[in-house]
């Protein structure tokens, strides 16, 4: 990586902190991912962008600004990119993966809260997010309680928070409210970059964010291969990176990587040996560099060919219908492929379930890993009526609670291994 | 109180349960309740209908049903009584203040639930709520996540559930999501019910809601003089009796119990001695017979003179106005009333620290107690922020966490003791 100082000072960053955080995520990185066997050749790319992740995609970033360009950050996948991009904006995903600064976030908020929303105060709070610093806006989403009140507090300590609100149900009401929030940001993201959304800026919008999703299904689909030809960790990897590349590079890096899959899946070349026990992750999102859980259970004969996540297919499944003649019309397909998004917020979320299963049956998943960060309590709420339901249907399942510390590793790789064990004797 | 074990029986209840329960309860309130000196007269009343919670006004309820009203249960002050009573129904409160069978409810719901949730959960397994076993229709509503998601788990349990809708932030598509929700509760109702929502009727509901709610305002003015003429565990308990008492009775209790309080503060009787620290409690709401926290404010030398809670001035302070001429009009006024409830759900709600702020001063309270349920995601994340803004405003304020359990009793009364010397020295 090159020399980023100047333009880190130039966005406010704490470089102490943010040389430490580097040295960190590069060892992590080093460690769990540059050390599996037998990569494919594909994944080099997504090594590049996470060694210039901080630095060339950051100078990528101010350069767009100054080409008058605005950076939208967000934290979720209720915010549309298509939105985006149709005022030639730059959607970025925030930094929210890291046990970073904790202490500091907790002088915030109660420390009763998930890890992802600590971590996101962390970053703040130490300076050390070039995205968020980079950031014109940051949009904000009524989700679930944890990230609703803490936007209140985020609100001051950034340059712009634009709080969308969102449903809870799926009704017409839910709908109608959704559509009319994104209306309202089409306002503010109109202000902001000072360009009008046109029915031609959001098809061409609508086919950037189409491509970038049809990509990695492909990447999806090749996953139902026995043996697997991509680690459930690279395969993450590719989902995270979904949130901060450029997304025509990012499509055309992931279908390369996929046309080697497919040779590899032709030439029943894998990741593991075919036989492997394959698992489902399914639960709450996994952002980078939060790689604790599927580090463990690849590293106990299991490969995980499937995340049901909002990084993962939950978040990129569905794909946004080009239907219509005016904006108006657009904003009705947007509002629909958004609404379609089964995050446990919802009451009720059947969906979700249905989903799981399906995703198990296509994957040929032996099993599903239900993944909650601590006192996130939509995803917590719904593990058991998921679990239960989940073994009803012959799916074996464990329910996995846990943060971003590496303090309960031990004790979360012996009931992988156990479930594993599980699995394999099935 | 008489022998009701056959309605019991009839009811479901699990009398060897629920045996035991009222004998806790009836313990509890013999020691925290009768053992206080200098009561009010008028409190013979509530002491009545507390020795008859069970009994009696189960027994109204079952002599009701007979006549053809139905019997609504619910869990929050968002459900609109005056819709109830529109229809003739009877709107009670559901249990869900005692630590009883936990371990029942923790099969179903995640430890990490706020007391509230699980006590629901706890006394619906365990069959010993006659007022949930007697309701006919249970409204749930979408307010906090814990709510939300664990209606979906509590549906299959109880006879007719109907879970309304909540919005999330005070805009205009939230009064019309809210003013829409109304609607098609009194769809629901009227459907239950077999009688037509009409100006009439729906003209009476108010008239007797306002009438309850005017009761308690009169009762809300008395305690603001010093000394304070009842206590705070006694005016909690009316705030408490207000969810299931006949209303009509109700309010003219309550309006009794003023006119001794009047006269009290006239010759300047009162239940502490003039001059005694006073403190507001503020924060999540105390269901029958959580009393812990009041228990131990009082007996070490302060007098809780107001509850900003929705068991308190949250859940009653505001009128619904009579005006309009038809049911739309009124629902319109039914909204307006509703709507201004400042719940911690909200994003943002600054209204409430206002109020907190405003009650202070009126009720000449030293110093605010914030109360919060442990994993009560929305008044945890919201203490802070008041705390800060409250000592800011020379309001001393307190955070307190905690649940039904008595083990922290000690540890809570030491830090109550410790916050009303510092008032005390002020």
């Amino acid at each position: 990586m090159g020399d980023y100082t100047k333009m880190w000072t130039e966005l406010g960053l704490d470089l102490k902190g943010h040389d430490a955080l580097l040295s960190v995520l590069g060892g992590a990185y080093t460690n769990i991912f540059l050390s599996q066997k037998n990569r494919p050749e594909g994944m080099k790319y997504f090594d590049f962008v996470m060694s210039e992740v901080h630095g060339l995609r950051i100078q990528e970033l101010m350069d767009a600004k100054i080409q008058g360009r605005k950076v939208i950050g967000s934290y979720c996948v209720f915010v549309p990119e298509e939105l985006i991009l149709a005022v030639d904006g730059v959607s970025v995903g925030l930094c929210a993966g890291a046990e970073f600064n904790f202490e500091g976030a907790e002088t915030m908020l109660p420390r009763n809260t998930c890890a992802l929303i600590k971590s996101a105060f962390g970053f703040k709070l130490g300076q050390v997010c070039p995205y968020l610093e980079a950031s014109d806006v940051v949009i904000g989403e009524n989700t679930c309680d944890g990230k609703k009140k803490s936007y209140e507090m985020l609100a001051p300590l950034v340059k712009d928070l634009y709080v969308m609100d969102m449903p809870q149900m799926k009704s017409e009401s839910g709908r109608t409210l959704l559509k009319e929030e994104y209306r309202k940001l089409i306002d503010k993201l109109e202000k902001v970059s000072g360009k009008k959304v046109t029915v031609e800026s959001l098809q061409k919008g609508i086919n950037i964010v189409n491509a970038k999703r049809d990509a990695l299904r492909r990447l999806t689909e090749l996953r139902a291969a026995d043996p697997a030809p991509i680690s459930g960790l690279d395969a993450l990897l590719v989902n995270q990176v979904f949130f901060y590349d450029d997304p025509v590079r990012f499509t055309d890096s992931v279908n390369k990587l996929c046309d080697e899959l497919e040779d590899r899946v032709k030439k029943g070349i894998g990741i593991f040996p075919k036989g492997t026990t394959r698992v489902i992750v399914s639960g709450c999102p996994m952002a980078v560099p939060n790689w604790k859980l599927p580090m463990l259970i690849e590293s106990v004969n299991a490969v995980i060919v499937g995340e049901e996540s909002c990084v993962g297919e939950r978040g990129a499944r569905w794909i946004t219908e080009l239907k219509g003649k005016t904006v108006d019309d657009l904003l009705d397909t947007i509002t629909e492929r958004y609404f379609n998004i089964d995050c446990a917020i919802f009451t009720p979320n059947p969906s979700r379930l249905a989903y799981i299963k399906e995703m198990s049956k296509k994957l040929k998943a032996d099993g599903v890993i239900h993944y909650s960060l601590q006192f996130c309590q939509p995803y917590i709420m719904e593990s058991g009526p998921v679990e239960k339901n989940l073994e009803k249907s012959g799916i074996p399942t464990i329910l996995l609670e846990t943060d971003y510390s590496e303090q309960d590793a031990g004790q979360l790789k012996t009931r992988i291994e156990a479930f594993v064990e599980r699995l394999h004797k099935k």
